[in-house]
């Protein structure tokens, strides 16, 4: 088999895209695809596909891709089930790269659906077109501003260009997450529905990202695997370069019969499934906050070296649950409280108020001044007893301010550091800052807390972390 | 001992508040409280007192609080700490039924501080004096506006007014908690900051609450109970009447000690204390978000009467992830998803395109609208195979809109419905309008799913749900 990788070039620097069933109907499916490719100002060029149009928005509309005369790189499919398999073989014959199926009606749907897939499957056999989907929302890449998704912008935000990149197989929760991405400030590299997958699979796209330098680290969310040893052995090739992060649905029996209707997908054992994500050095999540906040927390820190962990906080409520909650076990195990030695004790104990509490948690109280904490950060960059600092940027108190987002970004540089932010006054625009430095930051204790956990369990798959 | 229920009436009944130490300094904590109680609109009478001013802000200021002439309910202390004991004999000669202590620098400071805490609880013995901190932000109630905390309206946002009590033993969590309830449109009917706590005390409110026509479910934070039996005992009661959620830190050795060092509180072993709260009828969270998500599953939802779950959604992804997570086993359990006869199915199905799941979880997909949701909603809430539904109100496709909301509303008088939206640019709006209506929404799948378990956690400790 050829390698997938110079292939996904071409999808991932598309210059000409087609629209097959491209509609003047801003109602129709085909329209809204073609209206957001346009209205989001696609750096390349779109050729509308449709014999019953002249043109279409001001742009010639051809009767069929083949009087098209320029490459086309990927077509996008917006037909009735039945009439796809014929669009296929013309995309064949102009020797398209990409062939996105945007249409329903297939597996999903019952036997005849998985008749017609087999029979797409027979049209590119040998060929050098690719499918994407069918039954998929497509492709969001925000460098060259291509969104083949069906879904109006006035309904769902789409995240600027990021370092993460997002594969789904469920189009709906890809979308959705973006969504909420977008709320935070973090952007994509790209994003991918596989729909029902009968040709392009997860693995085609790890093999790409491993080489991808867009790309800093990964979402899955999948519900089966296509290939079992090539997903491996992706994966642990690219979990190497890029932390992957993969929820896997179809845990239970129950929610395995809800995927299989989802998507078609059998989901296999569940527990072979955790072991060959861990040999392979993928961290696994187990809802979709988590998958956002682990590719997150990867993508922004250097290698975490061990399970020692500072907390420095204002609020002495939020240094005692998060301590709680670091040395509790969960799904990514359990950390601990850095004991401080004497030196480093008496070093804090000077630059705080009496009351406070030098010893681990540090709480510098409401009265702690930013200068303040910028200085404790320091000692604890520097110290042998600490890996990574879970540091709580509370702005409520009247001598914390904004300041802390480049105090925090100077040392985050030597070590993990996690921010937590609590509240929603000051807090939800001091979050986004955060984000914008590339500094993982939550709105809450745990998120925060399981996300170091998370970033602790890549390194520590790796080899470079102490248990 | 009296019971602390007439007393407490006072408390909540305040009409008149001096301010012991108030300031015409806006910058210092005195002036601080006295701006928030007059800007806030408070609809008592605010009396300053402090032997420096003839007046603060167009108020006479008295030099001493025996020179008020009306009755005094509640006084705010805010002195340093070595002058709190005289004014705490003032208040009671005064008779003044509440000191509020702002001052720190008590027990949580060492050993002197805690031999100023026995000055002042002999000062109180055998009076009609409490004390509410010292060391506390103090108390919060909206409905009549009446705000101690020293913290500036401008840096948290605080909560209108709602059905839902909050008691923190820490100041900060408690505000930070509030600023994000606030976000949402959630309300509460009273805030309390326990503080050091050396005389009201978290079981005096479990009392009051009991009979508290303004609460209908309790939020509360504590790292140590002051007395074992009264807590249990109180708790007990009033979790009969009102859900009470319970977030306990400290429960490690390691944030035992934090706790310590942050109100002075010595955590018990957690062991015990968790088989307090189950006895006693009580949920536990485990982190700040929970106690917020399950107190408002609580306070919004009829009796949950057994753990069949019905799962109705747009996105089948969403469908397949809630599946895992009900049916996994956490803090609170696990779940069952419902099995539909073949004529809760052969119903659902006639409603829904072909493609789409009539089976649990019910996937009317992309198609799905408002009328189909409604009608679907009739079938689960009459069928005898569902006790609570998990209801995804995704407004990012065509036929779904914000007139979701009063379709939930009407029939989550049935049967337990909680609600889960992802995304931001439509879904946050909506997340609103449900909490605005009485329904718990939450803004992630897991949330939603915990909530759901918390629910049938209540109910099944009070022998009314089958396990």
């Amino acid at each position: 088999m050829v390698s997938t990788i110079p292939l996904l070039d071409y999808l991932f620097n598309t210059r000409n895209v087609a629209i097959i069933g491209a509609s003047a109907d801003s109602m129709k499916t085909g329209g809204v695809i073609f209206n957001n490719l346009i209205k989001d100002g696609y750096t390349g060029n779109v050729f509308p596909v449709n014999p019953r149009y002249e043109e279409i928005g001001g742009k010639k509309c051809y009767s069929s891709i083949s009087e098209i005369r320029e490459k086309i790189d990927l077509a996008i499919i917006v037909l009735k089930a039945e009439l796809v398999s014929d669009a296929v073989k013309q995309c064949v014959k102009k020797e398209v790269e990409y062939a996105v199926i945007i249409s329903g009606g297939f597996s999903e749907t019952g036997d005849a659906g998985k008749k017609l897939e087999s029979e797409l499957l027979k049209i590119i056999e040998g060929t050098g077109t690719r499918i994407i989907g069918p039954n998929t929302v497509g492709i969001y890449l925000p460098y060259m501003r291509l969104n083949t998704s069906l879904t109006p912008a006035d309904r769902v935000n789409f995240p600027g260009e990021g370092r993460i990149a997002l594969v789904s197989q469920s189009g709906a929760l890809g979308l959705l997450l973006m969504d909420e991405m977008s709320e935070m400030g973090t952007g994509v590299s790209c994003f991918l529905n596989l729909g029902n997958r009968i040709d392009l699979d997860e693995s085609d796209l790890l093999q790409y990202f491993e080489s991808d330098n867009r790309t800093d680290s990964i979402m899955m969310y999948i519900e089966s695997v296509a290939d079992g040893r090539k997903f491996y052995n992706a994966l642990k090739a690219v979990t190497r370069l890029k932390p992957t992060v993969v929820l896997k649905s179809g845990i239970t029996e129950t929610s395995a019969r809800a995927a299989m209707l989802h998507t078609g997908a059998m989901s296999s054992d569940d527990a072979i499934f955790d072991g060959v994500l861990k040999q392979a050095g993928a961290v696994r999540a187990s809802n979709e906050t988590e998958l956002y906040d682990f590719a997150r927390v990867l993508a922004y820190n250097p290698e975490m070296r061990g399970k020692r962990v500072a907390v420095i906080t204002t609020a002495g409520g939020a240094g005692v649950v998060s301590t709680d909650l670091l040395t509790s076990m969960t799904g990514n195990g359990k950390l601990e409280l850095s004991t401080f030695s004497d030196s480093t004790k008496s070093a804090i104990k000077s630059l705080i108020v009496p009351f406070a509490s030098a010893a681990n948690p540090v709480d510098i109280t409401a009265e702690g001044s930013v200068d303040t904490y910028e200085k404790i950060l320091e000692i604890l960059v520097r110290s042998e007893e600490v890996d990574a600092i879970l540091a709580f940027a509370l702005p409520q108190t009247a001598r914390m301010n904004e300041s802390i987002v480049p105090v925090i970004k100077k040392y985050s540089k030597f070590k993990p550091i996690v921010v937590s932010i609590i509240g929603s006054k000051l807090a939800i625009p001091l979050l986004r800052k955060f984000e914008g430095e590339g500094i993982a930051a939550y709105p809450s204790i745990t998120r925060a807390v399981e996300s170091m956990k998370a970033l602790h369990s890549y390194y520590r798959m790796r080899g470079g972390s102490g248990d």
